[in-house]
């Protein structure tokens, strides 16, 4: 069994710490507060006094901290210590920075995997918690059942960023159901509809029409837009109308409206009886 | 068993005559387009030769037709024949024609019901259609189980407008969610990622996702914004470094950044530190 460093004991950080210390595993635990490992430290957890002693004393260092600003400012003062070590990062960031990281440690002589994980603390080591990860495959092989103790493990290329670059696209999907759910609770409050009583329809009606995002995936990699159903004419029309009610009810129409421009952008271009999906081509680099 | 009239036999409303038809109601149709009805008469449909009468000639009358005006263009002829008859209106629309139609057919001595119809033919009876209605209370009760073969029927209110607002609610939700999609593949393609690739992430993450909504609606309806975890804060942040990844991939942010200006607003109101779910305040009407 691998021994696992933690360094940085925030609110995820404790607890990926304490699932390798639950599994048995060595734990090793570094943060700059040091209280914040004492419940770890009594469970039997070591601690370490500098972040250089914790991955010295480790297989497996896993980084957890704020961002990576955080993240370099730890490792540079301890990067004698990484040479032969194995470095999993999973901050949250961008992925230039995934790239920077990972070069410097290569340079260091560590090797280096990079991981985004989709889970609140809570989910950690459920069904319902997953982490995407980036950059070296040999990491990722070696140490696929430690990374599977977290949340299903997926590797998604060697580029480092790459794990980064899916965080962001998944996000980007979030914030906008989000912003789809905002609008839904506005509508729904002009009219003195409750947000529960919205939102126990929307929710099983979002999961349904999620169904239909593998059959616009399908047009799109394609690029056979013909459709017989939900053309752009169509959802333009709606939209619009939509959006004319919205206003009416007094509600602010901000977030929505940039689709409506991206569906009329490809009306324009003569494609409004293709598919809905097409939207995509208005945002595509280069476009 | 009632009889039952449609009108306006397209994609949606063959689907619903099909129904009544399938479940041994006599079935009488009438459409603008007559050969739309020849496959239903074949399976022993009633063929009207004017709307004025197949509403004289059936207990419920739907009418299913592309929008509100052309509703009115149809029953206002056949006005006459609406005495005492119950009509149920599920084209689809917004609150205000709703209400006049509702006004109008009331004024025929007509009893009025409108819906929302959550579902496309090919659902129409199965368990995953659902369909909204608003105006007489009494004709929902009445014709429930009728109501109930389409999909599950729910009453939303006596406002006949009632179950456009929560369409136009409900479609809003839809609507951001695909925009969230398309933003979301748009960057995954711009790493070489395939639109199937980054979808099938997506969906169990927009269905995880879509399950911290009633969460947020809570706090909605309380006005208690208090939270632990994913503050305003937190979540400007984060978008705001996704959206400067997003521009570094040659995406166009414009479907993500009104989100991040409401985020702002409300920080710069003071409530950085409270939950996320406070964004819906700077939609309220109002506001
Ligand atoms: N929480 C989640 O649900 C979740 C989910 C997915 C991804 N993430 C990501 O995981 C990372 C950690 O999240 P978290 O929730 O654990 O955050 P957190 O509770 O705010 O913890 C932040 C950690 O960063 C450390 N830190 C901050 N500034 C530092 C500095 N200047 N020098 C040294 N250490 C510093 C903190 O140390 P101190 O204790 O000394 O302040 C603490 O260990 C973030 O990138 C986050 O985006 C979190
Ligand atoms: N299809 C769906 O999945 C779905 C789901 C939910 C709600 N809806 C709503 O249901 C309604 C009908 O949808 P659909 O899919 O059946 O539409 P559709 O296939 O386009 O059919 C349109 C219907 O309207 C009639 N019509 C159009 N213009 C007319 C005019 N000037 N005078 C008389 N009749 C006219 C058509 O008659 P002709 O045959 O003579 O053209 C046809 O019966 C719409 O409001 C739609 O938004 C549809």
């Amino acid at each position: 069994m691998p021994s696992v460093a933690v360094i940085g004991l925030g609110n995820l950080g404790r607890v990926l710490a304490s699932a390798y210390l639950g599994h048995g595993h060595r734990t090793i635990v570094w943060n700059r507060s040091p209280a914040k490992a004492d419940d770890l430290v009594t469970r039997g957890a070591i601690r370490a006094a500098t972040a250089a002693e914790a991955i010295a004393a480790a297989d497996l260092v896993i980084v957890c901290v704020l961002d990576y600003d955080k993240a370099r400012q730890i490792l540079t003062p301890a990067a004698g210590a990484l040479r032969g070590r194995t470095l999993i990062n999973v901050t949250s960031g961008t992925p230039e920075p995934a790239r920077e990281l990972a070069a410097w440690a290569t340079e260091q002589g560590a090797e280096y995997l990079n991981g985004a994980v989709y889970a609140v603390p809570q989910t950690i080591g459920t069904q319902d918690a997953f982490v995407l990860y980036s950059g070296s495959s040999a990491v990722f092989e070696t140490y696929r059942e430690q990374l599977d103790l977290l949340g299903a493990a997926t590797f998604v290329g060697t580029d480092p960023g790459l794990a980064s670059l899916y965080d962001i696209s998944l996000l980007s999907g979030m914030y906008g159901m989000f912003a789809g759910f905002f609008q839904s609770v506005a509508v729904a409050d002009s009219a003195q509809i409750k947000a529960a009583d919205i939102t126990s329809l929307l929710v099983p009606w979002l999961n349904a029409a999620a169904a239909a995002l593998p059959g616009f995936a399908a047009e799109i990699d394609s690029g056979d837009y013909a459709t017989e159903t939900s053309n752009l004419d169509i959802n333009a029309v709606g939209l619009a109308n939509m959006l004319t009610a919205t206003k009416a009810q007094g509600i602010g129409v901000e977030l929505l409206a940039p689709l409506q421009t991206l569906f009329e952008s490809q009306i324009a271009q003569g494609h409004g009886a293709q598919s809905l999906a097409r939207t995509v081509e208005s945002l595509r680099a280069g476009r």
